[in-house]
């Protein structure tokens, strides 16, 4: 498995592979250098450190519309996502979603993640494993044969998810989360709709905005534009019917 | 260490102590069962399930202003928190944004936190007890004077946070993350600017807004009040000066 | 018709009518004042002032949910509606839009507004009243049997507005504006699916959220809770079919 | 002066001069119609309208950054701008606010707008012969010196706009509005604590978001991405010290 390091200076950073590197900007980078080394290239200093999960994220490939960090983490804010807990997704899309999941639950903890389409597939996979995750698998196929049982959390991103609510309803152990994630407001109504009909807990439908601020000079104001909408999620619970 | 269990039903939930329990509504309820076991109480049925550390953290008595949930998360999205890290966080308050990073970082993990007020550290120990965490530390001290070092995140949330900047930027270790929060936006000017005065990488300050929809008969709307703003999370990175 | 008067002290306001006033708080006033005239009362100084439309406005009774200003505003924003525009509005709710868009198209401008509901008509025809207004029509009808041709400007925001936007489309006059105003979505792709049916520009469906921000002792912030969501606004104009 | 027809058809609409055009998309177009004509070009039908102020005003020239219809019209939302107001603004930019304004105030109201720089000077008076207005007077002068008095109402969107709070508060009338308008928030916090020093009722800082949705073969959300932030505007009023 390659391995990675995070160069650090104050105003940038580079992601580079263990050993040899070329960078357009940088220049050849020797980084075969351990945590904590100083590495000067054209005139420039950089610390080496270990990148976080979300470093690694940051650099990965984007095959199809990912869920942003700042979605994902609402799922940790709102299930309790944590060690050791075993969990579903599809489709896998780039991968992000269940590298973000994987990262939370750690060793002890698992992700299957379902990708049909073969080059979505493929990305997928080159993501995870650049992330260095061994608690997830990948599998090309059509997530609606799924037979993975007693789950904590399944997570859907995908055109008709709907129709397998009433499956995740099943697959789920009790107390378990199922998250909905699209764009558009009418899959979370039908979402909805589909989860109280399979006895689960409707928790919420939720959209989550983040605004960055800039401040250069003493001139202070949160960014002009940016990004108005990503996704609204519907999060609900197995109880009893 | 007293142990909860989270009674489900499809439109409520209850968490209760293991063992015998008195709830206002559904009476005398005997908390000695199995996760997975079906109660009958008052004509409603429940199913017990463990309850998550978001399940605990809402039923912890809250003495001051809380970090959410919604911007708790936003540490892991940008920061990439997860197993292991070391962290220190003040003050305490009601120890909710400690339990949430304590939760994360699991039992290779360590939160070190800091209340100076007596009835604040009391109500965040409680808290942090109830939570059943063995992985925070919890001090009734002044933080100025904290010694920990080679730490992975530093959070602040408490007033004077600006004149501690320089002191967290020497205590993390090369690539560690300090997340200043506050209601107002001048604590993030000044933390901005003192960050970048100690050699830290300012990588963004952000706010997060949240809306929950509501669906009724085929009406579906944003709920039309609630919070507008919690606060602002300024987050630097210690690297090179 | 009753005229009112506003006194306007740095840190408060009280709208009264002209001649003799008891208010709670500052006891007898007499209101037989020019504009611009100095009134002391228990101490505290006020400066008699025209009210403006929107103090007017203010201290009108609500009956129903209203359209508020930052809504009602932006019918301004997108359609252009400036003075002698005639329009028709339904319901009248307790009358603010109908106010609002009669105190911009002014004296040659024209505003019928239709309300069904006894209670309803009754609250509108007061505030209609209470504002001085000349140019408006309550009619205590129901809308659906409405015969005002060559329109510049319909609004509706009532229940089932999607029914009458076929008649809208033909009463209005070429280049004429339909703007339904509801909290649902679900509305609003009904009223943009007949819009585009009867041959209208579909030019948009908006939400318009403000925050208040809050500066004291130098902390500053948006004001932590409030309004989250009002309604949506769908604009259409009569084009060719 | 030129005159302006709306060429309207149900999927676009274009803004021509009465008399001889020439269109990049449409060819030549004969526009000596009445309003109501049905105008046909390239296949394609128009219906020729009279053009609001609002589509008079998408046309015009941007030199500088100009204050937006939706944050525009919160100035009629909060201050109650009608007809027969005597309004200053400075400074002009492109002069779209100085047209908004006049626009509501109409022909018994006035605006006078002050532009010091040359190069928007002239772009702002092309912008306003353009849209017709002849109630505004644009002045190729340094604000500072401006001496019209018992003004209703006084914008500032200009750099040292707080240098003038002081002087703004002796020219506006009792319960005459002075709005402040700028990206950055230190501005605001500055204008307030100046509107207070002189006497003025500091009546709120508000910031207006607006997000249009989408909705395309049943699938309906909000744009993903566009304005996250225009400006700020601080209301103060003329009260007594």
């Amino acid at each position: 498995m390659r391995e990675y390091i995070l160069l650090l200076a104050k105003d940038d950073s580079i992601l580079i592979e263990k050993g040899k590197n070329k960078n357009k900007e940088y220049g050849d980078i020797d980084g075969n250098v351990e945590y904590g080394s100083i590495i000067e290239t054209k005139g420039k200093k950089f610390v080496a450190v270990k990148p976080t999960f979300i470093d690694l994220l940051k650099k990965c490939k984007r095959a199809a519309q990912i869920v942003t960090p700042k979605d994902a983490s609402q799922i940790i804010s709102i299930t309790g996502l944590s060690q050791g807990w075993h969990c579903l997704d599809a489709g896998s899309g780039s991968g992000f979603l269940a590298i973000f999941i994987a990262s939370i639950v750690g060793r002890k903890g698992r992700v299957i993640t379902y990708e049909k389409r073969k080059e979505f597939y493929e990305v997928a996979k080159h993501n995870i494993e650049r992330c260095g995750l061994k608690n997830v698998v990948i599998k090309n196929e059509d997530v609606s044969k799924f037979r993975e049982r007693n789950l904590d959390l399944i997570t859907f991103d995908m055109k008709d998810s709907v129709k397998l609510i009433g499956k995740a309803a099943k697959h789920l152990k009790y107390g378990g989360w199922l998250v909905v994630y699209s764009p558009h407001i009418e899959q979370q109504l039908e979402a909805r709709k589909e989860m109280e009909k399979h006895g689960m807990n409707v928790y919420a439908t939720i959209e989550t905005m983040q605004r960055r601020w800039k401040s250069l000079y003493g001139y202070t104001h949160p960014e002009p534009s940016g990004i108005l909408h990503t996704g609204f999620m519907t999060f609900g619970r197995k109880a009893l019917k």
